[in-house]
This record gives C-alpha cells, structure tokens and sequence, in this order.
C-alpha cells in the first residue's frame, strides 16, 4: 500500500508491505488523518523524544535514522480481522480508535513508533478493543479529531475547572482551540482565550471563547468582567470565599491578601485556571510571572527543551502546575459521545485537506497560523497541495 | 528594649525603641522564637525576595539597607493592649500567633519586614485578631513552632494525600521533619523520607518516618514495600484503579500503561505525594527525572534562583507541581489544637536554644545537618552559644 514515510526528516510516498491484523487487531481503511504538532514534533525532535521516552520505560519511540508512518487522529472503516478477534463490526463499519497497538505483547505508541504504523497510509491497524463505532451521523472528517478533542476534554479534567471558574487559554492551535471547545461544552462561564494571531482568535471565539486577547497589546489577566456571559467580580469572590470558609475559626486575613496581586482576578482566592497551549521555552515562566495568585496552571504544550523558570514567584502566588498527557479509555469513548450528541464541533478546527504525497506541505503551511489550525491528511486526495476546508 | 537586628547581611544586638500597640495590637513578652530557613534566606538574598514580593503587590518585604528584627515562629506572653482591642486576655496570658501585623491599615509580614520588628526581641507586637490562647498543658518553646508546623500542614493540605497515599519528603530539615510529622498525625500510612545527612535521617524516624533513605545510595522512589506499616503493591494498585474504573467504557490500558515506570510506585495510576523540602536549584529537575509517573509533588522548598527543568518529561508522566506558601489562620489553629492533643510533637525538632546575642552563632550552627534542626531564640539566656536541647 501507499504511505506517507518519515525518514531523516523527509516525508515522501513510499510503497509500504500491506499491514496484517494480528491477534486481537482489525485491519481500516483509514478515511482521514489528523496532522498534529506532535507530528511536527517528532520531525525534528524525534531523537531527543525518544529519549525521554526511554527514560520512562517506553523504548520504541521513532527515531530519526528509522521509517516511520506518522499519524495518530484517524478514523476509516472496518475491512477485515485478525485471529481471536471478536469481529464486532461488519465490514465497511465506520470506526475510531486510541493509537495503541498490541505488537509481541508490548503496547506501541500507533503513528510514532516503528512497530505500529500510522494513519498517513491507505489502511492502519488498530486493536479491536480499543476501537469505537462512529455514529452514523457523525462525518468520518469530523470523527478524525475524536483524538485530539480528547487530549482537551482531560486537560479540562485536569484542571478540575468548575464551572463558576475562569479559564484563560494561552495560545489557540489546534489544542488551544479544543480546549475552549471542551470548556465551554462542559458549561464553563468565562473563557479567556489569548493569541498573537489574529485568525486564531477568530477560530478562538468561533470554538465559545467569551473574551478574546491579542497578548501583545493587552493582558489576558484583566479582562473576566468583559464577558459575553453574565459573571461578575463580586460573584466570584463570593464563591471563592465560601468554598474556604468552613476550613476558618479566626478571622480572615489570608496569605493571599498579603501577597494579593493587583488585579481583579487575583483577589479570588481560587484563581483563574490556565491552559498552557504554546509550548516553547520561557512561556511557562512568563505565566508564573504574570498569572493570578492561586492560579492552576495546566501545562498541555509540549516543550521539547528545557525550561527555565522562577521557583521563588510560583511559591509567592502558590500556583499549581499540571502537565497533562493525553487522556484515558473513557475520555476517547466520552469524547466520541460529546461529538455525536453536538455537544463540541470539532469541524472549526478543520481548515484543510491534504492527500499522501501533500504531508511535506502540509507541515509546511502549518507554521503560519493565519492560514491552518487542522489540516486532514485524504488517501483519496491526489496532488501535493493544501485544500481549504 | 534589646533585639537581634539584621542589616547589610550583620546580625547584631541593638537597644530599639519599645514597641506601643496600636489599635487592635497586644504588646507580648516574646518566650521562644524559632530560627527558620526564610530567616536564612532573608540575610542573604533579602533583596531579591523583596522583588519577587513586590512584583506580587507587596512592597515591605525587607531589603538589605534596612535595620529589621527578624523572627516569626514565636511564642510569649500578654504585657498590655493598645487602643480598640478586646482585652480578651489576662496579662500574663501564654500566646502564640500569625506573623501579621496591621500597620497603618496594611498588613505587614511580621520579623520580614521593617514595619514590623519580629520575635528576635524582648517584645513583639501581634494582631489581637490573629492571635491564640496557648492551652496550659503546652509549653511555650513547643508552642513557638506552631508557625512552621502550620506550614506543614498546609503543605500536606496542598498535596491532598489520602491516607493510603505513599509519601515521600525530599529533604529532612525542620519544614521536611515537620511535614513528615504532620503527614503521620494524619494517619497516613507509609512515609518515605530521603536525606543526605544521617542526623537527619535518625530525626525523620523519630518523626514517624516509615522508611528512610539516604539519596547517595538508594532510590527514595523504590522503597514501599519494604515499610513499618501492612501496605503491599496489590492493595495500591486495586486502590488506583477503583478510582479511575468508573471513568472507563472501554478496556483499560491507560497512558501511563505504555509509558509505565519500571519501578513498583509507578504501577500505581496515582502515583505517590512528594514533598521538595530542600529548596536549591537543580532539585525540582531531578524529581522530575527520577519520580514515578502521576506524582503529585508539593514544592515547599523555596529556590531563590531560577531554575531549570525539562517540561516535556513532567508531560510525559503527568505531573502536578503544587507550590505551596504559608497556610491559612484556619489551619494556624487547628495546628495549635493537634499540638495541644499531642497528636504532634515539635519537641522531636527542637535541638538547641540561644539568646540574643547568639543569633548569629545560631545561624552558622544550622548550616551543618548533623548538629542541629531548629534552634530556638530565648531572650532571657545569656552568652552567645547555642545551648543544645
């Protein structure tokens, strides 16, 4: 079959051997394949991933001098099975899966590891138990970012937003974007969503943002009282003191009125909760630096380098930071059932398409975030250049 | 009145004025005053706490140029009241209180700020509000370590450790000791504790240390089993997954499956509670490599440089920094309570005592792990050597 292969930091088509379903697996027809940053990630950092990866006891991350098909948000249609198998779908079933393949009883990481190809090729393979049907009216374009919407959907859960808090997304990408999705799906009041990109912040208000700010002129710290919604100051301080009360038998004058900042949010002994969706070096520091005392950070970028930070001012602001990783089986299966009841659209985020031999160009026109948030690689597709959505 | 006041890094005794209580101000004898790390910290890098305070809305912190009497773990006596108190004690009356001290309507960090002289002194002024009557049955030196004791506390409140949660303090100096103290008065089951210093791992058992580890030779991250207590692995592992099971619709293999840590801790979805009591640079890095994935790791430990980590391995295993500062006056009290109850014993802590004109020998003595822990200010004692306890 056909194949988009990873090699040294080149992607091209290659003719690839015809994956066989093994114990337990189905073989797809893959429909649509998401492009993720970690795909741009693993281009040109892929060795130093690896690495990191070994030392948490995952050894077969790919490696820049291996062949790899990259491609972990696909979705495609049942055609055939392995042994022991249940064979729960008839042929042609619309599916989706977690990119986590069973290969000599070891889990492999689907789309970035050598022994478990992805979905930039004409069929994939997945492990029964780890595949959900598509509804039938969900679109299989739609269905290919049941992956990343899930990375949002635990991201939310593990900043244990409630839905009085604020949420303050910096930086709208493609997660970023899934993110305030997610927010707001789940009933959340105010989100702030920050990016320098003018047409991110229009996909940002587009996804439910209430405020949207261009952090080089304004601050996203300032502005929960601006909201589409209906969330004022004194309702919020309120609610934050309430929660803590209970835990008081002398009267209130806590550190965080002592080292309180000077801004509105920060005079809530919550804090906002921020979704960290950048990803490069120092931004973790200028958070720390300019977010609200008591805020939870939830790291989702992924910063490939290391980082520089001030200790002293998280401890000053008792900020918590959250890094979050993926999601779990029930936040996949969650988030298909979020997209079928048209709880979150995840279409927004879909600005192109793109056939096998148009990777290379695809990576490339995501680098200007004017134009694409989420291109979908079509095996079906010919040429080598970017469809709009 | 005399006082031990530090300026341009000198600690020396000076004839300062007596203090007056102002309105709603006790003018108190001060019994005992603990030696604390901020203390330390304050002498030599003052100044660049004093921005980091600053840059969150607290301009007092004390600066090197200035004359400041430090001290804010005490304990002592009521001498008198100042205008609009309610004279709630006789005089004489033992007390212990928050280091806070309304002046000219603002609050000020007492014994850390000039505009409020702390407990290295025969005088100390507190807030009749933030104040506490101390039971009869505690002495006064005990009830000096209150404050520090609270920060444990509240630092173990930040971790939100279950009582089947495992453990594990980084460094066994006071605030290390306490939380270990803290964590077992709170019935949780197994501690690890890991120091360099053999003394401090001799006061981390009698703290109620499960396991202690000396981090030159063995790994704090692999040492559950082998405790005082009845906890095994099976038990761990059937407690994480019944939190999580109710979130799962398809079979488990989570992420942390495929990037599992090959040691028994990391098995556990929830990973263990990890206390950074240390609190130089480097530290934080180095948790981050070696702990097990889901770590909830509680950053006490105040780094006053910048710090560098790797972001991508924190993602990688899920990990929460929680940075924690101070406690609330809830948890001041309920730390005085489980004193009283003798559900804590900061004696365990208490290693030598000096008067005034000793702070300086007191703050050299603490630097050596093997002699001392926390060393206690008398103003009644004279000479200038720390007397052990």
């Amino acid at each position: 079959m056909k194949a988009t292969v990873l090699h040294r930091g080149q992607l091209r088509v290659e003719e690839v051997p015809d994956p066989v379903p093994g114990p337990g697996q189905v073989l797809v027809e893959v429909a649509h394949c998401g492009i993720c940053g970690s795909d741009l990630h693993a281009r040109h950092h892929g060795d130093a991933t690896a690495e990191l990866a070994r030392a948490v006891g995952y050894d077969d991350f790919l490696r820049s001098e291996q062949h790899v098909v990259l491609g972990h948000e696909f979705s495609g249609r049942v055609l055939g099975y392995g042994p022991r198998t249940r064979r729960t779908w008839k042929e042609g079933q619309p599916l989706v899966a977690l990119p986590i393949l069973q290969v000599d009883g070891a889990p492999q990481l689907t789309g970035l590891a050598a022994p478990a190809p992805g979905g930039y090729a004409e069929r994939v393979l997945v492990q029964e138990a780890f595949a959900l049907p598509v509804p039938d009216d969900v679109p299989l374009d739609v269905a290919a970012l049941t992956e990343p919407m899930a990375v949002a959907l635990h991201a939310v859960r593990r900043g244990g937003v409630g839905r009085t808090d604020t949420a303050v997304v910096i930086g709208c990408g493609p997660i970023g974007l899934a993110v305030i999705a997610m927010l707001k799906a789940s009933g959340r009041r105010t989100v702030v969503a920050s990016d320098l990109s003018p047409r991110r912040r229009e996909l940002a208000l587009a996804c439910g943002a209430d405020v949207v700010v261009d952090p080089g002129v304004e601050s996203p710290w300032e502005q929960p009282a601006a909201t589409r919604g209906s969330i004022a100051l004194p309702d919020l301080l309120t609610l934050g003191l309430s929660t803590t009360d209970r835990l008081r038998r002398v009267p209130l004058l806590p550190w965080w009125e002592v080292f309180k900042v000077a801004n509105r949010l920060g005079a809530t002994p919550g804090g906002p909760v921020v979704f960290e969706c950048v990803g490069v070096p120092g931004i973790i520091d200028q958070i720390v630096m300019s977010a609200p005392a008591r805020s939870r950070v939830v790291v989702v970028g992924v910063c490939m380098e290391a980082d520089s930070f001030q200790p002293a001012m998280a401890i000053n602001k008792e900020l918590d930071l959250r890094f979050a990783f993926g999601y779990d089986p029930g936040e996949f299966a969650e988030t298909l059932r979020l997209i079928a009841d048209g709880r979150v659209d995840p279409r927004l985020l879909i600005t192109g398409g793109v056939g096998l031999a148009g990777v290379d160009a695809a990576f490339a026109a995501l680098g200007d975030p004017e134009t694409h948030a989420k291109i979908l690689v079509d095996p079906t597709l010919g040429g080598d250049e970017v469809v709009p959505a």
